[in-house]
C-alpha cells in the first residue's frame, strides 16, 4: 500500500455539531449581472457583491448561516442552493426553484437560515433557468473544530466552464425545435479565472519563445498561483460545478491523497490526477516535496466528451522558485474516452474508517432508466419515460397545504415503463411524457437507487451524468456495465465501506447504485448535475416524511408564487 | 388651404360606447422567447403564440378585452401594457410593473380585462426592464360603429426599431457604471420586417443593377407590401414603439392626410410625410391617385437623432403596376436635425372639430424639468432632480392597503429645484438623487404640465423626449422655446382647439405643456416612452382619487409581490 507517512490515516467519528458556542454567520448578498473578463474575454457573470465569483462562506459545523439574497437583476427571479448542506429541518431554505421555494423576485429579498451541521468541502450556486451558467456559483466551507486531518495551509479550487453565449440565449437554444446544441465551453475556469484562445504554456509549443497570453497580473482572468513553501502539507478543497464538462486535475511533479469527497473522509489514496465530475468536491492533500527552485503547472483538462476546450492552468509556486515559469509542459489530461481509467478513479473511492456502514437492507427500490428522447419533437431527458416539468409552485408548499393540482399526484414508474428496453440502442420509441410526478417515502426507511445508463436518440453513444441528491448524503454501492440485472447485481453490492456522497457518476452504458435512509422531511430534487441535461427535465423529486411536512414551519416569504401564493393570500378568510 | 374633396371634413361628437350589443374579444396569450429573422438576421424576439409582433387585437369600442397573458419564459416576469386605452374602472389592468400590478412570474397566468371605451389607433407592449425592445408588442385597433371617414380599405404599420445586442445586454449597458449607450439600432421594422445591412433600393446606388436583398418572398424579414387599387382611399393606421428613434414616413408620389393622432380624430391636414415619435399612433388617409402602372416606396427613416440606422422600405404595390419595383429611389428622408420642420410638423395639429375644448383654467401646475444627471456615477434622467426608482410593490397596491413604507411619501418638487436653472447649459451640479414619490391630484381637477427641456449632461446638445401619459388623454396646449416663462408663456397656450393626445414630444432647450383633467381614479405612469431613458429613470407616477382607490375591487393576482403580497397573506389573521 502506497501510504506514506505525513498525512494521518483518517479514522473517523461523524459527530453533529450543534454546540452552545455555535456562531451565526450572516451576511447580504446582492445578486446582479456584472461585465466580466472570466476568460480575459469580456463577458457578462452574475456577481455576488460586485464579485465573481461569489464570496466564500467559511464556516465551523454547529454554526448557523444567514444569508439575505437581494435580487438586484432588472426582469429575472434569483435562488441559491446550498449544495451539500442536508437543510436537517429547514429544507425550504434549501433553494431549489420550483421545489423547495419560489424564486427570489426582482427586487425582493429572501433570507436562507440554516445550519451547517457538519464539515466538509461544499459550494453553492444559482438553480433556477441556466443561472449557475452564468457564474452565479462560489465556496462554501464547512471546518471542524476537530479536523482530524493534519496539513499546514489550503486552497480552495472552484471549478467551472465558461460560454460566450449568454444563459437566456442558451436556454433557447436549448429549449427550441429542433433543440440545438450549445456545444464545449470556451473556457474552463479556476476561481473563475481562465484563459480564452490562449494558453499560458503556449511557449512549449513555439520554441520556448513566445507566451501569447497577454493578461497581466490584475486582470480578472489572470490565474490565481498557489504560493506554497516547500516540505509542507497543503489540503486542496476542489468543487466541480461545471455546467457540463467532466475534469481531471493534476499537479505537475506532485501526488495527491484524496482524503474527502462530497463532505465525507474517505480512505485516503494517491494518484496522479483526479477526476471530477460536476457537482462533486473533493479535498486532497498535497505534500510540496518537489524541487523547490521548480515550478509546476496545476491543469484542468475535459474528460468524458471529445474535449474542444484548452485545459485550465495555474501555477503552483514555490515561494523560493527561481523559475520565472514552470520549464516543463503541463500534465497532459489523460484522453477522454479512456472510460475504464475514470471508472478505475471511482472505484478507488471507500468510506474513512469509523464511518457507519450502510443497513443492509433496503426497504424500496427505483431503477431510474436514463433516457434522451423527444417531446413534441422538443429534446428532453427523461427518467423512466417521463421527462420532468418543474411546477410554478414548489412542491413543499403545495405538499404542506394540500394543493393537488399543483403536481401530477400520480407518481412516476419505479422502473423501466418497457421490460425488454435495449441500453444498447436508441430508444425505440423516441417519444416520452412530459410530468410533475413525485417519488413519496415514508420516514425512516432505506431506499436503493439504481441509476441505469443508454443509448442517446442517434448513433451510438451514451453520456456521462452526474446525479446529484438535495438534502441528503448517500452510500455508493457500486457500478456496474451493460443493463442492471435486479435480484442479481444486488449481490455485488459494497455494503462494507462505501463511500457517503451528495453526487455520483453514471458511466456510459453502465448503472450505477445508491442507498439512503430517509431521514429528513422535506421534497429533495434528485437530478442530473449538467445544467443543459437539467433544463430538458433530467430530474427526479422525492419527497419525505410527508405528514411531517404538514407541520413544518415553512416561511411565507418562501412560498409567494403559483397555488400557495393564492392559498396564502385567502387563508383565514371566510 | 389644399384640402381635397375625397375625405370628409371631419367634425366629431365624442362618444363612449358601454352599448348592450358589445362584443367580449377573448384570447389567450404564450408570451416566450423565439429565434426570429426580424431583419435577414437572425435574432431573437419576445414572440407571443408564437408571432412576432404579437396578434393584432381588432375590436370595437364598447367592447371587453380578456387576455390571459401565460408568462413562458425560463426566468423572466412580464406584463404587457395596453398603450392608450384609458382603463377606466381598471388601472389595475394598465400593465405597467410597479405601478399598476406585480411582474407575472414564470409559468404562471395574469388576466387583463378592460374595457375599449372609444374608437381608436393603438397598440400594446410590454412594460417590464426593457421588453419592449426585446419585441413584445402588437397592434391594437378599437373601431366606431359609426365611423366618420370615409375609406376604402386600411393598413396596419407599426414601426419599430431592432437592435442585434440582446436587451439583457443592453439593460446591463445603461445600468453600469459609467454607462455604456447602447448606440443606434441596427434595423427599423414596419410590422416586424426590416433589412439589415441591405437595402431594397440599393440598386439605384449601383447602376440599376443589383439588388443587394437578398430575402425571399416568405422570409420572416420581407416586407409586407401594400397591395392597393387604383383611385381608392385608403387609411394607414401608423404606430411607433420604437425604443429609441424618432422616424419619419414618407409615401412616394402621394400626399398624407393626417386625420387621427393617439386614438383621436385631428382637424385633417395634408402633407407630403409625417413624424413619428414612440408612443405616438396616427392615421393617415392616402389617395392612389398616382400613375397605377408604377410601383412606389413607403419609406422610414430616423429623424432627431443622427441617423446611422438604413431606411425601412416597403412598397405601396398598385394590383395592375407593370413594374418589378419602383422605378424611382425612395423619398429622402427630411434631415435628422431640421427640427423646425418637425415643429412645423406638430404644430399642424388640431382637434378635429366637435371635439370639447379644454378647461379654461388649471387647478394645478407642475412644470418637469429633464435633465441627465449623475448617481453614484450612475447615469441618470432625472425630473426636478429625481430619478424615478419604481418600487417592487405596485403604488396601485401599497395606496390601496396604506402600505407607507412601501415608497417615498413625500412628493417630489411642482417645479425646479434651483430656481435659475440654465437649461442651455449641462446642469451646474451633475448629481441627482434617486427615489420613489408620485404626485398625488384629488378627482375631478384641471393639472397643466409644462415639460422643460434642458442641456444633456456634456457638451451642448438636448435630446427629444416623446411623454407618454397612461390612463387618460391631454390636450396639448402648446410649444415654446427655451426655458418656460410662469405667468407669462400660458397666454400662448392653444384653448380653443388642442389636440387631444396621450403622447407628446418634447422638443430639444424647448417645453411642451399639456392640460388633463383628472378623470380616473388609479395611479397613473407619466414617462419618456424611450425605453433607454425609462430605464434610467426618466418618468413620474400621478395619483389620482386616492380615496377612490382603496375602495377599488383589485384583483389579488396583480398584487402577488413585494408588502402587498405580504399584506394579502397575512390579511384576516390575528
Amino acid at each position: 500500500m502506497a501510504v506514506i507517512a505525513w498525512w494521518w490515516l483518517l479514522t473517523v467519528v461523524v459527530v453533529a455539531f450543534h454546540s452552545a458556542s455555535s456562531a451565526v454567520i450572516e451576511s447580504t448578498w446582492e445578486v446582479e449581472y456584472k461585465y466580466w473578463w472570466p476568460d480575459c474575454k469580456e463577458g457578462i457573470v452574475m456577481a455576488i457583491n460586485g464579485q465573481f465569483p461569489g464570496p466564500t462562506i467559511d464556516a465551523f459545523a454547529g454554526d448557523t448561516v444567514i444569508i439575505h439574497v437581494v435580487n438586484k437583476l432588472s426582469t429575472e427571479g434569483v435562488v441559491i442552493h446550498w449544495h451539500g448542506i442536508r437543510q436537517k429541518g429547514t429544507p425550504w431554505a434549501d433553494g431549489a426553484a420550483g421545489v423547495t421555494q419560489c424564486p427570489i423576485n426582482p427586487g425582493e429579498t429572501f433570507t436562507y437560515k440554516f445550519i451547517v451541521d457538519k464539515a466538509g468541502t461544499h459550494f453553492y450556486h444559482g438553480h433556477y433557468g441556466m443561472q449557475r451558467s452564468a457564474g452565479l456559483y462560489g465556496m462554501l466551507i464547512v471546518r471542524s473544530p476537530k479536523e482530524r486531518l493534519i496539513y499546514d495551509g489550503e486552497f480552495n479550487l472552484l471549478l467551472s466552464d465558461w460560454w460566450h453565449q449568454s444563459i437566456h440565449s442558451q436556454e433557447l437554444a436549448l429549449s427550441s425545435r429542433p433543440m440545438r446544441w450549445i456545444g464545449e465551453p470556451q473556457s474552463l475556469l479556476i476561481n473563475g479565472r481562465g484563459q480564452f484562445n490562449c494558453s499560458q504554456a503556449a511557449y512549449f509549443n513555439k520554441g520556448g519563445e513566445k507566451d501569447v497570453c497577454t493578461f497581466r497580473e490584475n486582470d480578472q482572468c489572470a490565474p490565481q498561483t498557489l504560493r506554497v513553501e516547500p516540505n509542507r502539507v497543503y489540503r486542496l478543497r476542489i468543487a466541480s460545478t461545471t455546467a457540463l464538462a467532466s475534469l481531471n486535475l493534476a499537479v505537475q511533479g506532485h501526488q495527491l491523497v484524496v482524503v474527502e469527497a462530497d463532505g465525507n473522509y474517505v480512505a485516503p489514496f494517491t494518484v496522479n490526477d483526479i477526476d471530477i465530475y460536476s457537482g462533486e468536491t473533493y479535498s486532497v492533500l498535497l505534500k510540496t516535496n518537489a524541487l523547490p527552485s521548480n515550478k509546476y503547472w496545476v491543469s484542468v483538462g475535459v474528460r468524458g466528451r471529445e474535449p474542444k476546450t484548452p485545459q485550465a492552468l495555474t501555477v503552483l509556486n514555490y515561494v523560493d522558485a527561481t523559475e520565472s515559469r514552470p520549464s516543463h509542459p503541463p500534465p497532459v489530461t489523460p484522453i477522454w474516452n479512456d472510460t475504464d481509467r475514470s471508472k478505475s478513479f471511482s472505484k478507488k473511492i471507500f468510506a474513512a474508517k469509523g464511518y457507519p456502514k450502510p443497513p443492509e437492507k433496503s426497504h424500496d427500490q427505483l431503477i431510474l432508466l436514463n433516457t434522451q428522447n423527444l417531446y413534441e419533437d422538443y429534446t428532453k431527458w427523461s427518467i423512466n419515460n417521463v421527462s420532468l416539468s418543474v411546477p410554478v409552485t414548489p412542491y413543499l408548499g403545495s405538499i404542506k397545504y394540500g394543493l393537488k393540482s399543483a403536481y401530477d399526484l400520480k407518481s412516476p414508474a419505479k422502473k423501466f415503463t418497457v421490460d425488454n428496453y435495449d441500453i444498447m440502442k436508441p430508444p425505440p420509441n423516441p417519444n416520452t411524457t412530459k410530468g410533475s410526478g413525485i417519488y413519496n417515502f415514508p420516514l425512516g426507511i432505506v431506499v436503493d437507487v439504481i441509476l441505469q445508463n443508454a443509448n442517446v436518440l442517434k448513433g451510438v453513444i451514451s453520456e456521462i451524468h452526474p446525479w446529484h441528491l438535495h438534502g441528503h448524503d448517500f452510500w455508493v454501492l457500486g457500478y456496474g456495465e451493460g443493463k442492471f440485472k435486479p435480484g442479481i447485481d444486488e449481490k455485488t453490492f459494497n455494503l462494507k465501506n462505501p463511500p457517503l456522497r451528495n453526487t455520483v457518476v453514471l458511466y456510459p452504458y453502465g448503472w450505477t447504485a445508491l442507498r439512503f435512509v430517509t431521514d429528513n422531511p422535506g421534497v429533495w430534487f434528485f437530478h442530473c448535475h449538467i445544467e443543459p441535461h437539467l433544463h430538458m427535465g433530467m430530474g427526479v423529486v422525492f419527497a419525505e416524511g410527508v405528514d411531517r411536512i404538514g407541520k413544518m414551519e415553512i416561511p411565507d416569504e418562501a412560498l409567494g408564487c403559483g397555488l400557495t401564493r393564492k392559498w396564502l393570500m385567502n387563508r383565514g378568510r371566510p
